[in-house]
């Protein structure tokens, strides 16, 4: 355990430049965006950069020159160029678990060798790639056949976090290229997700993928269990689950012993983190949905985003800026939560998918020495499809009293076109950043309302409930189109984001020990309710009366009979 | 506009008990939940409330009987009792919009006369409900059938916002009961959702329901033309129309104009806001899908909150105690979001429609005076289902520097019972507000380490990162079992939780000025882009810099093939 150089060593709230940014931001407190705007005609040129067919957007935001300048001076102070190499050349920036870092290796089309602990890690990702290649060729081809000769028509691919939410948000993001079997996702050990997921499958066709890093997670080998009995209730025989099921792991001893052939098992490594492992075997749904080449060109386009940023100066720097933009509002304007906004209905899931990623890598009080921060570390992120949301939570974001950053993300050209209606999502996504920035005054309320033929005293009553105050920030994301490529590297962007924050932050965003204590205490609790149920005597005392009452009551009220 | 006596007169930050909930807050802030239990046996008792099958547990926060004398004295003063009553009597409590708010009348199965501006506006529901009736009857039974003389295999409903969400969101939660034809949703203008949600349909055998209050909703309206020619080029006649499409709008002119029969439109009324309109017509969808008697149930669900929320004491009032503990924490822990975690995967979408519901309701800044207001109002509510949650974004729940109060949903009894499923997943239910709040003191986890033969060093490192402080605030909800009347109960409890901070902040829970702005910059952006792609000149400098450059990025880049 050694977090070696990677972080300052000294917390961000000393460096000198976070003391220029609190003084800076106190003097911009009366500074409108519109106001940046007006005094400086190049500022859309100055605040964007352009990467592949990406516009990235930034300067719809509270900052100017000046507070890029102390932005990046901070990361820089921070560490940030060498976090950065330090991850690339796989020193063990995971200190509380002792690994290395190295998806960026899973997508290191450029071949060149990624050395952690003296070893290169190439070879056996290439290894792996193939293996995927094959599997997920035969598969598609119908080469690959089920236990009755069968080919597969749906793939379920059982996992939970990270071995669930990447995969089921990049099939559904590639739905336009979506040329495989059909693929289903379980995930919650609630037996509803089981039972709609296989609702009307064939058995003799179903092809299951048990994705889990250690093969003990309780819910997927729950829901991997529930697939193997509603399989061999449906062929009779133990010998299909071999054509049936494969396994992504690491733990080839726990998949033989479960019934998969270790030859239909996908390696994976330590230095791969769940919430990072799309681009690893845990991603062989997508390969099997869009097909191995277009699996490849994801990889690509992310492999293009780790280029850039690794060599792109920091002002130049797309996943550094939008660390810094974001850092800025999180730490000097209090914002507590971070909207992403995709105005693209397959990518319905991508806000849902960085809410895991960003809170589970920087939701955390403690620093690498230690000690409890004494600065805001990330926020909550969420967010809705337009132009859903604007139906919905945009009320908050345009009249709220708290301030919501947003990311707006939209492709010039559609997955489908039909008639008009591309224009009109272009239009919405092209005005809301603009409506959040601008609002709308009180005069231009009076003068409208008076226009309409409003009585004076009506108008007055109603002007304050139509003004905006504007001043919203927002990040536009501009691709010219929703393709594997781009969309590995809008991933990959929001990957590396997250770690600059972190890197600041002085918080390691690879691990997750947040998530431990709930399993170890539903374990008691699963032994006691089973106990209970069976009329032996528990004794509950070691629970506060709360949770000792909901115990009862659960058991109490629990229908014997099937549900 | 008369916001007439439903609002205090004054700011409730001038109330005695805002002053008193301010210093009381001050005296609570070493104080730990843990340690509230400690000092009484009987406080799960005395904080939590049985409705019907419904226990609300509200043990498991920052609060002691003094907080809850001082949050319902807060109420008191600031007029809830009152504005309840206005509500149910049908004042205009909308008052911006200078209607009343009578959604309980949807849902009152007592069918008592209930009246606004003198007129019974029962007899009017209930005429639509038989309508509803008879008209889900029919397509259930394959009595109504399409253009061809074939029954209909599936229910597409075309709406957005209020439109949308409710169906959708309660068709999906009560899957078990899903016994009539298949049904889907379009919302979004992106041409994927049209697309996603027709793949594979027979035009013949598919019924769309357009649902739009004014029938003039632009992304509504941009899918039922899209509807309607997909379906005249398999059909080809324009009399198809009418036995492939029926409304739910107020505007029977725009309905009859677009060949629907006036006969198979249904009617809603003014005093229905969007959000609140499952209850009416526009939960055709969910009476189609579970059958006109399961939607009753739904209705009397509802129904028995309303009743319980209009006539319980403020003590046992289970939407009054949801509504003051949120604002005790938003406005006193500054609390700026909400997490509504449903343990059970048919509410999938259970939080994505309460953000709606409430960051739309309460998300507002401009008070009953038309003055901004001093505190904070309408928190970001955000959520995903359990188990799922738990290996995303439950790190920061746990470890974040931010306090995020959550409400944990769940059901004695599965919809499914399959092997041990239900017992695993309400054993992390119950896990999890006792790790929340228990959290995991260092002297536990050093204990711990030290007996996995830790070595001294490696335990002095690890140790911060594997405590838990503990002492986050939850409230559980745990019904027996998930059916239509419990989710009537549930909806309508977070229903009028959001109207009693409404009050309480004195803004306008009814209105969505804020939606707007958008809408109006969208229209101008819509005309400039389509001028431009035709080759016009059009002058763009009423925008700022970047949504100039972006609307010409768009037009410049986007090409004029098919997609």
């Amino acid at each position: 355990m050694n977090n070696e150089a990677i972080f300052s060593r000294v917390p961000p709230t000393e460096l000198a430049q976070w003391q220029a940014l609190e003084e800076h931001r106190a003097g911009l407190e009366t500074t409108t965006i519109l106001e940046l705007f007006m005094a400086d005609p190049d500022r859309f040129r100055r605040f964007s950069v352009c990467f592949e067919d990406l516009l990235f957007d930034f300067s719809k935001n509270r900052l100017t020159d000046r507070t890029l300048e102390l932005l990046l001076g901070l990361a820089r102070a921070a560490g940030v160029p060498q976090a950065i190499e330090d991850m690339f050349t796989g020193k063990r920036i995971n200190w509380t678990e002792d690994r290395a870092v190295l998806h960026v290796a899973l997508r290191n089309r450029g071949n060149t060798p990624m050395m952690t602990d003296g070893e290169d890690v190439v070879p056996g990702v290439n290894r792996v790639l193939r293996q995927m290649e094959r599997f997920s060729d035969d598969v598609r081809t119908g080469r690959w056949k089920g236990h009755t000769g069968e080919p597969v028509h749906t793939v379920v691919n059982i996992g939970i976090g990270g071995s669930d939410l990447g995969p089921a948000m990049i099939t559904e993001a590639l739905g336009a290229f979506h040329d495989g079997p059909a693929v289903r996702f379980v995930s919650n050990v609630d037996a509803t997700d089981f039972v709609e997921a296989t609702r009307g499958l064939d058995p003799a066709t179903t092809l299951f993928l048990v994705a889990s890093k250690t093969f003990t997670t309780s819910e997927t080998m729950t829901n991997a269990h529930t697939a193997r009995r509603w399989l061999l209730e449906a062929l009779g025989d133990d010998a299909a689950v071999a054509r049936h099921f494969i396994a992504i792991s690491t733990n080839f001893e726990a998949v033989e012993d479960f019934g998969i052939d270790p030859r239909n098992a996908f390696e994976f490594w330590d230095w791969v983190g769940g919430r990072y492992s799309s681009w690893s075997a845990i991603g062989l749904s997508i390969a099997i949905a869009v097909g191995y080449d277009r699996f490849v060109e994801l990889l690509d386009g992310a492999h293009a985003m780790d280029q850039h940023f690794r060599s792109a100066p920091l002002e130049e720097n797309i996943p550094v800026l939008m660390a810094m933009v974001g850092l800025w509002y999180r730490n000097f304007f209090a914002a507590p939560s971070h909207a992403i906004l995709s105005y693209d209905q397959y990518l319905q899931r991508f806000a849902a998918y960085f809410q895991q990623t960003d809170m589970e890598s920087n939701g955390k009080y403690v620093d690498r020495d230690g000690q409890r921060v004494a600065y805001q570390t990330g926020p909550v992120i969420w967010g809705e499809p337009g132009t859903n949301g604007q139906h919905a939570f945009f009320q908050l974001l345009h009249q709220g009293t708290q301030m919501v950053p947003c990311d707006f993300i939209g492709f010039v050209n559609p997955s489908h076109r039909i008639g008009d209606h591309h224009l009109k999502l272009l239009a919405n996504f092209l005005a809301q950043t603009e409506a959040l920035m601008c609002g709308r005054s009180e005069g231009a309320v009076r003068a409208e309302l008076i226009k309409s033929g409003m009585s004076g005293e009506e108008i007055e009553a109603i002007v304050p409930h139509k003004v905006f105050e504007g001043n919203r920030a927002t990040n536009t994301l501009l691709f010219d189109r929703l393709t594997p490529r781009c969309l590995g590297t809008l991933i990959a962007a929001y990957e590396h984001k997250i770690f600059v924050q972190g890197v600041i932050w002085r918080i390691n965003s690879f691990d997750q020990w947040g998530v431990e204590l709930g399993k170890v205490l539903a374990g008691t609790i699963l032994r006691e309710e089973t106990a209970l149920l069976e009329g032996e005597d528990v004794d509950l005392g070691a629970h506060d009366a709360s949770t000792r009452g909901l115990i009862e009551r659960v058991v109490k009220r629990m229908s014997r009979q099937s549900g």
